[in-house]
């Protein structure tokens, strides 16, 4: 399908004074992605992304960003790469600490790059969808002996947001997911990443999550049936993360398979105007997720300029609130709400 | 007009161990001025407001929010009075300490009551309103002397969002504000607070103010040109929070005065497709605003207990988020935003 958008990428690639075995692999990973999801569903709604590609002020990096608004299917879709570097804010290396990352000393320089996508179909129908993929660079530096460490880290996920509950689709996306982390031949992956999503996407305040959930990972440095060593050779940390980006890609391609189907069950499906206005209340619970819990969108509002639009690009095009609106006794729209309060399985697990 | 809301007040004020001198004419006036608010907008709309009457769990106080929604003249609008009492979180007390409240000790027992409205009008050429009037008591204690101090402090303002910019009435709300506060006969204090709450209703990710402000104070003790004696008698004390009350009532009592000439030239102005929509896209920076800063909704999302259907009632009915939308060079819309990025006076100050 013909689009506005670019194979071109107008940014350099950053020269950081460090820089991991297979950075430009994990690099090419993201943008590759990126066209790959685009031209899949730029061909079902028939619509192109509009690209923007931008640079971060003061030269530290940019990113990639595409839109499809008011589309046929696509009420609202962005997808963006970024590629950043610089140094890292203290309240992010103190948010890191705290989730025991073991990062020290100040000022610490950073490279981050990621694609990261947030569609929202019109039919209310058809869910929305997320998906995030991200590798993590810091320079650290021992403030005694002064020596260098280079810690990085791989995180991501992708989780479903539907309006009408159909236990097919979820049952659909789970089992994909579960297949992609289970081609790893590593116990649990599944099970633990399907958790983390569940407490992520939790929005704490409605005492409901914001969808049914998917997989959710962070602070990947080794696939968990490997024991990492305390001294590793060069050739052993390069092995390491050939495994965990060899995990992440597989993830990652797994998100068309999972997602497209349901897609394109769901898109032509007759709804009226009460759905519609279900649509948009869900949509303000979505907003509320985003804008209050997020760690990825208040990150970034935290750190001077990064761009807002690429940011914010996850809101729906319409969101709405009506006070103490209650569902039908009895209705779809109550089924999802009791789910939400209480995430099930969608796939057996196999702990 | 008729209205289902109920003059009767069915939670009892709180017995708490500590109670300052004009506490119940305090909580009276909060309850008077949300009568005399709920009964004009019911007037001019020709709808009436819904009323709930709610108690925290655990006994800890309780509220009365009233709501007026899909009205004649108001899309939604909503004001509330809350009567709250318990233990401060620990967030709380390190926030206070943090902007120099002198407050000392742990697991202390406070007492607040406030008023707190935002009114969301149809029409575009209509602004939304925002006021807030509140009322703080925290029973303090030496941990060496075990000495027990009765803080206590008034906090309020309103500001006015318009969607399409009328200098004649950003000029008129200031100016009735001015006169509220220049009838106590105080040098500088529309200054100080006009340039609050400029300060605090900045949506910094924008780099643009929410709107054209009004007032916001915090904090306050006693009027400015008192000087607190360290020693204080118990009249003086007493005094002291007399003039407060005066001047708080004072400046809630202008409210009506500084909205309602607004509300009536703009309720039936012709307007079309693409000024709503504008409407709606400011609405989206309204809700950026509330769930990203503003720190009553982060104090009332973070706290147990607490009634999320009162603190969200200030959003508006539909927001909306364009990817990079931008108006057009010379347009109406672009003036608003230049004035909302450079925030200017409205009214001649004294300082």
């Amino acid at each position: 399908p013909s689009s506005s958008s670019s194979r071109e990428i107008q940014f350099r690639s950053p020269d950081t004074p460090f820089k991991s075995h297979y950075r430009d692999d994990i690099e090419t990973m993201m943008f590759d992605l990126q066209d790959k999801i685009c031209d899949t569903i730029s061909e079902i709604d028939g619509g192109s992304f509009h690209e923007d590609q931008w640079q971060r002020p003061n030269d530290g990096g940019g990113g990639r960003s595409r839109v499809l608004q008011h589309g046929n299917v696509i009420e609202k879709g962005g997808v963006n790469v970024s590629v950043i570097h610089g140094t890292l804010p203290a309240s992010a290396v103190k948010q890191m600490k705290a989730r025991g990352k073991d990062i020290f000393g100040e000022d610490l320089p950073f490279y981050v790059t990621g694609v990261s996508l947030v569609i929202h179909p019109r039919n209310p129908h058809a869910p929305t969808v997320h998906a995030n993929f991200r590798f993590f660079e810091v320079l650290c530096k021992d403030p005694k002996t002064g020596d260098e460490k280079l810690v990085w880290w791989f995180g991501g996920g992708t989780d479903l947001t539907p309006h009408y509950l159909y236990d097919e689709d979820a049952r659909h996306f789970h089992s994909v997911l579960k297949n992609a982390c289970d081609k790893f031949g590593e116990q649990g992956m599944y099970g633990a990443y399907k958790k983390w999503c569940d407490e992520y996407f939790w929005i704490s305040h409605r005492n409901e999550a914001r969808g049914v959930g998917g997989i959710f990972f962070d602070d990947l440095e080794d696939l968990p049936s490997y024991s990492q060593e305390k001294n590793e050779s060069n050739e052993e940390a390069k092995q390491r993360q050939k495994r965990c980006l060899d995990f992440v890609k597989g993830v990652g391609d797994s998100f068309l398979s999972a997602y497209i189907p349901i897609l394109s069950r769901r898109k032509n499906m007759p709804y009226n105007f009460d759905q519609q206005r279900w649509q948009k209340l869900r949509h303000g619970r979505y907003v509320e997720f985003n804008l209050v819990h997020d760690r990825g969108t208040k990150f970034g509002l935290a750190t001077p300029g990064s761009r807002i639009e690429s940011i914010l690009m996850s809101l729906p095009l319409t969101a709405s609130w009506e006070y103490c609106h209650e569902p039908d006794r009895g209705s779809e729209e109550e089924r999802l709400l009791q789910v939400l309060k209480n995430p099930k399985d969608w796939v057996e697990t196999d702990h």
